[in-house]
């Protein structure tokens, strides 16, 4: 049962690439304390380096920029890599220009063609500002659907994972009165091919033991509160079952996130949003990771926005693309990720 | 904006009611660990006393079953204050019999009759076994429908509490499907106006501080997923803001519970089951008391079902019943909850 989708072998001593997105943003700043990263294989941050500079200078860091040109070595403490991707005009903190929206899915671009091409162990993603790159005439619904399109694949999963819990989606970000509908036997089906197999190859878990929430309050109790469980998920899980995958059925969302069952599960499997994520985010306060399965790539973004605010200012934290970029290599390298679940 | 349905004083120097519901099940059991319960107002279990007493001997505890006769003294340690309610035949612990079902109704009908009549203090239930109640012919729908109709007050309220949160419910045993539509103005309104005037008169907060979850994930963001926010939420949320009421408007469920936020909060209001209850089971585990707001009384419950095999065992654990009756006495004796949110 394990996904089509996913082909490639993605272990590679090639470097890691960190977008560095919207450069009225937070982006260019956090990617800056990359810097300080130790690691087993380059990481690249793709920006306009000029940009980098002198948001550098901006924030009093010092910082020793240098172009990235196929090194297999680490960089020392206080450099950074760069491929050097130009802005269209000057950048200032904190202001949107629509003039450099491009700039943005260039980024992205490059970053995709190197991991479609084998050529980089994964991509971290710094935020970008959706509305500024819409407006300015290209269609873009977010990170995910960019590189879905690219790797030309039917399905990606969104999986969210703090150091004590992974949390997969069914469905995303969809209204909720939505959301009965979409839970299909096709795609319930595809997102848990997508999830066995990516924790498998990309978590290195070789049997993973996932978890179900049902759709309905108390997984629909026998029928009384909803009949998806019934006739749609249950007989989906249980063929899983019986080609010898430890999956649950499904169970009641309330008590699952009890740690008693959570102790024996690598990953949790939510039907929707607000039924998986508030949990997560409520205990890895700050240091969840979005991880896009599916895609024959590893890719992990931060957990938040643009924060056009606090661009240039010393006052953005770079905790949550520290948490990516480790994840990112630590999926990389094929070590056993203990420290989670 | 206060409930019209919260008419009655309810501090009294009065005892404390604690029905020991289905008698086949751990009810008894844990109801005799209240005898090393320490209080400021009798505790009186209402129970067959006869019944009491064999559980006692079969468990090895020693405790002396004292009649209940209007007593305002606290019972000492190793005696129990009983309420005597016979049961109709002989009972096994673990084996339901239908000719005591209606054993469990006088309980409830007697512990309403008390409260309405303003004799009691407050209600803790432990469980009940739904089915066997209605396979005897007894209409039975749960303990909250009960004293809901006893009251005669339209709506009343789900409320979850832990040590550190309280999450009260929009919408409770709802199908998945039906959520999104019972999310009504008048409903939002019924809800709003139970759980302030509750949380000020049975949990003596004067200002309450209530954060509200919106419908959809990200609260809609902006109605892109999803309109309820902008169509109904919002709009009654402003009329409480204006009324000088301390309540956010719908906030994103998956960042809500992040501490930050809930440090500044006495209440969560989440729209449905499996969007509040997932976070607070969580975090309190084995600990989580059930609250009934908008009833002319307190009443709380153990959060467990009647866990037959283990009746008579001395393998069930009472600390749901005793943090229930720890915060029936507490909300009773108007003790600011400081350790509640």
């Amino acid at each position: 049962m394990n996904s089509k989708t996913i082909n490639k072998p993605i272990n590679k001593p090639s470097p890691l690439y960190v977008t560095s997105g919207e450069p009225a943003g937070i982006g260019p700043d956090i990617c800056l304390d990359l810097a300080k990263r130790k690691g087993v294989r380059p990481i690249v941050v793709l920006a306009d380096k000029a940009l980098l500079q002198k948001r550098a200078e901006q924030l009093g860091i010092d910082v020793e920029l240098m172009d990235y040109e196929g090194q297999d070595c680490v960089a020392e403490d206080g450099q950074l890599f760069v491929h050097h991707i130009p802005v269209n005009v000057s950048v200032v903190a904190g202001q949107l220009n629509l003039k450099n929206a491009d700039y943005v899915i260039r980024q992205l671009d490059f970053a995709a063609n190197m991991a479609l091409q084998d050529t980089c162990a994964g991509i971290v993603t710094a935020p970008v500002q959706k509305s500024v790159i819409n407006e300015s005439g290209i269609a873009f619904s977010g990170h995910t659907e960019f590189f879905q399109e690219k790797a030309g694949v039917d399905r990606v999963v969104m999986m969210l994972a703090t150091k004590s819990l992974r949390v997969a989606l069914v469905t995303t970000h969809l209204p909720l009165r939505q959301v009965a509908d979409a839970i299909t036997t096709e795609r319930l089906q595809q997102v848990t091919d997508i999830l066995v197999a990516d924790l498998q190859r990309k978590f290195h878990i070789a049997e993973p033991r996932i978890l179900v929430c049902g759709l309905n309050p108390h997984a629909g109790e026998d029928g009384y509160l909803g009949d998806e469980e019934i006739r749609i998920i249950n007989p989906v899980l249980k063929r899983y079952q019986q080609n010898g995958v430890n999956i649950s059925l499904a169970m009641p969302a309330d008590t699952l996130f009890n740690p008693e069952h959570l102790k024996n599960a690598d990953a949790v499997l939510a039907m929707y949003h607000d039924q998986g994520l508030p949990v997560l985010k409520s205990q890895g306060f700050g240091e969840a990771v979005n991880i896009t399965l599916g895609l024959p790539f590893i890719r992990t973004s931060v957990d938040h926005g643009t924060a056009l605010d606090l661009a240039g200012t010393g006052r953005a934290s770079s905790s949550s693309l520290m948490v990516a970029t480790d994840l990112a290599l630590q999926m990389a390298s094929g070590d056993q990720t203990d420290n989670h679940c």
